[in-house]
């Protein structure tokens, strides 16, 4: 096995069980005798050589980190351009690998990461650096490419049913002289996978949720009314499930209906704001609404053990995978049996994966466009299947570990991008 | 003992424990051979003639509805006035009670609902109706007096420090390049005690929520600002945990700023939103908020183990006074220690309950405005302790229990208000 060192580094938005993925990581290199560099803040800590010594953590705080929500080294929001347009970020990251020794990078992200990857292995080859560079899955979004699912969806979709399960019960309690019509909105811009995972709360004519608004479906706010309002004539009231990527006809984000508020400041939208304003307005019933935005995606302490088990395997694949000199790939979850539910890991080559985006099939929403299917469900249960608590105090609260970051020596100038 | 039926209902906001304080009731009546009728959507249902033989539950239903959130026999926003401008609906209730036999009246709900069983009780004094009445607390508000604390409480203060450490992590490892200011709306028209509990999240300067918002406190816009700049130039970013209820020194309810949406139609208010836009214009920051909303009460998959040992104990303690006859009372907890924290059950008379409402003591607040105490910790720590996971169906999601409800037929005429 060549010398060197492993770099691994999170990108995009945090999940429930990204810093699992870390965790399964660490270990297996460790395992390997491999030494593990983390990169602070994704690749930005990367081209700023902003390094810690991720070998160093102690075995409690990579224990710990398997149970903890957030990304323990930092993530970015940072997207290469093509290596002709970005060339000097490309080189520099080339640099400080070579001034690191570094000889594997994992990164550990969407799509978008995907192809960072694999366009740093190729500037690599070009430059004949021996360099093995390997994505590793992770997405509230379930947007990649080739996986099954994306590990952290799983979570987030759980934590989605299970709310909206509560919160159902809570408004048929008080409809009969409270709130009639109760507005969840779940994250996800291009596809409704979350939505879709609300609907997992119930099944049935007369079971909330009682619409869901997927952003593949136009949003027509007359139908959408005279629906709301027939549920509660039927039901006694009525739970809506919004996705934030909503569109209207003319394809304007319903999210972005923000105007001013009262003192004439600039208001921010939300889409459950909207539709709850829009239901009391229109059809006079007590609304209210919930917007759990990044309490979604963080919810460890409600993890789908399904999905602490894939982000933890493809951690270790993606360890023994790079060590193996298999390069511009990512381990990738193939799906063998919906009911038992069984799976394996598969690796797939990057350039399948990156700029490419996994749609809901068609298949998933019912014919009236407001719930899944029975595939749907098929496809959605195993994901969210198992628990899986973090260990808590004394205090009640969730034992999280916040590693302490041993900083790695710079070796590089200052880098200016 | 004397023969009759005993009549339970449900009054105010449902919590994550109100159905545990329901099973033990049911379960302590069972014990003493005594028949529960229950008033569908509280006292409603009582004056509709809307009744339920709760008795019927099976063994099963009632262990379920231990576990589950919500309010299974509806639960209803109805404050009765005085004796003399409500007298006819006082009557019908006794009216309702007479014609089945109700010589016990537990009333489940806040001050409001203190208020009303109180009342009942003076007004079948007056008609020499025997009957007792017993008032069991309940409300995530946690501002009834007398009690240390109030079911519901504990399990909302849970999910809420839970929820704001978990995405402070999340946050934490964005900001670099994304969300910088994050808040989060906490439930608390009047008091701050949900707002407060957030501050169990983390300790010490730089440990989120940086930055809590009281209603007790004075809002003030400048300052506010000025304290979140100051704090993600220190830290890197700011977690902000604001109750719904603050106000500007004029008295302005902040979340009351809706305005019109760029479509013309009325915007709803929220005070996440309108700091969260302020932040944006007068700072720049990028922010993101969340408004848990109803999450925050019916998380019965987060609920204290505390609360839940109070809700039960409360449950089994009001049928007990009921049946010795004790009459116009409230179950209350009274708090022993603090670490370790102990605590029993005492009964209290309504009349040092209805209309009186319990503030959070200056004490708990930091001299800064923004923060607790450590008074504040002391008090709150050992409500949200200990974990009470519901079961999980192998679906993943929490077996919650909606019994079957097994109307008593009627006998009166209809009831017209």
């Amino acid at each position: 096995m060549p010398t060197g060192n492993l770099l691994y580094a999170q990108s995009g938005g945090v999940t429930a069980v990204i810093n699992a993925t870390a965790a399964a990581v660490l270990q297996a290199a460790r395992a390997r005798k491999v030494r593990v560099l983390a990169a602070r803040n994704g690749i930005l800590g990367a081209l700023r050589e902003e390094l810690v010594d991720a070998s160093a953590l102690t075995a409690a705080e990579v224990k710990g980190l398997a149970h903890t929500p957030g990304g323990a080294f930092g993530s970015c929001r940072l997207k290469l351009k093509s290596l002709a347009e970005d060339r000097a970020k490309y080189e520099r990251l080339l640099e400080v690998f070579r001034a690191h020794d570094v000889r594997w990078f994992l990164y550990n992200g969407g799509n978008d990461s995907a192809d960072t990857a694999l366009k740093v292995s190729q500037l690599a080859a070009e430059y004949g650096y021996p360099l093995t560079c390997v994505g590793v899955p992770k997405t509230i979004d379930n947007d990649l490419a080739v996986t099954d699912c994306s590990p952290g969806f799983g979570s987030a979709a759980k934590y989605t049913a299970v709310s909206v399960r509560e919160c159902a019960l809570d408004v048929a309690a008080m409809a009969e002289t409270s709130t009639k019509v109760f507005v969840y909105e779940a994250m996800g811009r291009h596809a409704g996978w979350l939505a879709a995972a609300a609907g997992l709360a119930g099944d049935g004519r007369d079971a909330a949720p009682h619409l869901i608004l997927f952003p593949e479906r136009v949003f027509d706010e007359a139908d959408f009314l005279a629906r709301v309002d027939a549920v509660v004539k039927r039901v006694g009231h009525c739970v809506v499930v919004a996705s934030e990527g909503i569109r209207t006809a003319d394809g304007r984000f319903v999210a972005e209906a923000g105007g001013r508020d009262s003192f004439g400041h600039a208001q921010l939208g939300g889409v459950a704001a909207h539709l709850a304003a829009r239901v009391k307005d229109a059809l006079g019933h007590k609304v209210h609404w919930a917007l759990p935005d990044y309490l979604q995606r963080s919810a460890r302490h409600l993890a789908s053990r399904t999905d602490v088990e894939h982000a933890t395997a493809v951690g270790r694949a993606a360890v023994e995978c790079a060590l193996a000199g298999q390069n511009a790939v990512m381990p990738v979850i193939v799906r063998d049996g919906d009911a038992p539910y069984r799976w394996h890991v598969d690796i797939a080559p990057l350039s399948r994966i990156a700029n490419h985006e996994k749609t809901m099939p068609k298949g998933f929403i019912r014919a009236d466009g407001y719930g899944i299917t029975a595939a749907a469900r098929r496809y959605l249960a195993p994901l969210v299947a198992g628990e899986a608590y973090p260990p808590y105090g004394r205090d009640g609260l969730p034992d999280y570990v916040v590693p302490r970051m041993r900083t790695v020596r710079r070796k590089l100038p200052d880098w200016n991008a």
